[in-house]
């Protein structure tokens, strides 16, 4: 029996549906990414990001953050970037390679549009995300559309896992070969 | 009212009781973290792994894997690590920063007898994780204790945010400080 992740097309097919689907409902694990990026001090970092939009046919996906936090500024340094997800119900876990590209200003001002009334604090947090505060609640949040960064990661590679039982199944679909896929000892 | 998370001492102690719960439990999202770390070509790499063991006193924590998988390539020439916690019940992000130590043969060969029969596949692929093979099944997996890795993070800051509602509180512990704990603007 051919199932949705013994097959490298089905297999594509289905990463690409759980992207859509975490872009549309927040109680999806695709709706959560870790963003692993590389560190000023040289160190890699993660931390759970929001994912905000996802286009198959660019290989594109968006995620919306401070231009003040600490991403920033590292993606501006090294843009290359990493997401991953781990989708319990399908037991898949996705790991995303690219390179992100940072934007903020006039490029994104017809997005703020869209941003959630109850979103837009998370751009203006001052002091800014990271810094040292005397308390736990020493801080101002106040909407600042100036400080609203959209991150786009132009996607290179998929590495997907499929885990069933002792039995995995691992594929990688890369840009260059036009996604058509390859299986990876696991 | 002073909640777990608003105060650094009790933030720090949940964070390690979520740590060995991870350990003890499979169930638990510290079983799973995922570890960030320098990919070969220069770019940030994330993946699932399983907590083995967390000692609070040392501020280590212990993942097993195959020596032949990539990470441990990476690790070897990039020891700078990092781990990543998402606790939807706790609503507590954990990042752990270190540097991971690679151990395999005598080392470790004791800790082999503690791995159950069921797992032991894991150690012993073939070909190596990461080549590409003809079909999905085209592998065999064998138990090979001599491919038996144990990754240990020796912590140097750990980075917590809890989210309640749009009140967010985030927390530095450093080794150098002694684990004091310093608040950070989220």
């Amino acid at each position: 029996m051919v199932h949705w992740y013994s097959d490298l097309a089905r297999l594509w097919h289905r990463v690409w549906e759980e992207l859509d689907l975490g872009v549309r409902d927040p109680k999806m694990a695709a709706r959560s990414p870790v963003l692993a990026t590389l560190g000023l001090g040289g160190a890699p970092e993660a931390r759970t990001v929001v994912l905000r939009d996802a286009c198959r046919e660019e290989a594109r996906l968006a995620i919306h953050t401070d231009s003040r936090s600490t991403k920033c500024a590292e993606l501006a340094a090294h843009p290359k970037a990493s997401l991953h997800i781990w989708e319990p119900r399908m037991r898949l876990q996705t790991r995303l390679r690219g390179h992100m590209a940072v934007e903020t200003g006039a490029a994104v001002a017809w997005l703020w549009g869209h941003v959630p009334d109850g979103s837009r604090a998370s751009y203006g947090v001052t002091p800014a995300p990271g810094t040292p505060i005397e308390t736990a609640d020493a801080y101002q949040s106040a909407p600042d559309p100036s400080r609203f960064a959209v991150l786009t990661l132009t996607i290179e590679e998929i590495d997907a896992v499929h885990l069933s039982g002792d039995h995995h199944r691992r594929a990688l679909f890369r840009r260059e070969d036009n996604w058509r896929g390859t299986w990876l000892a696991p």
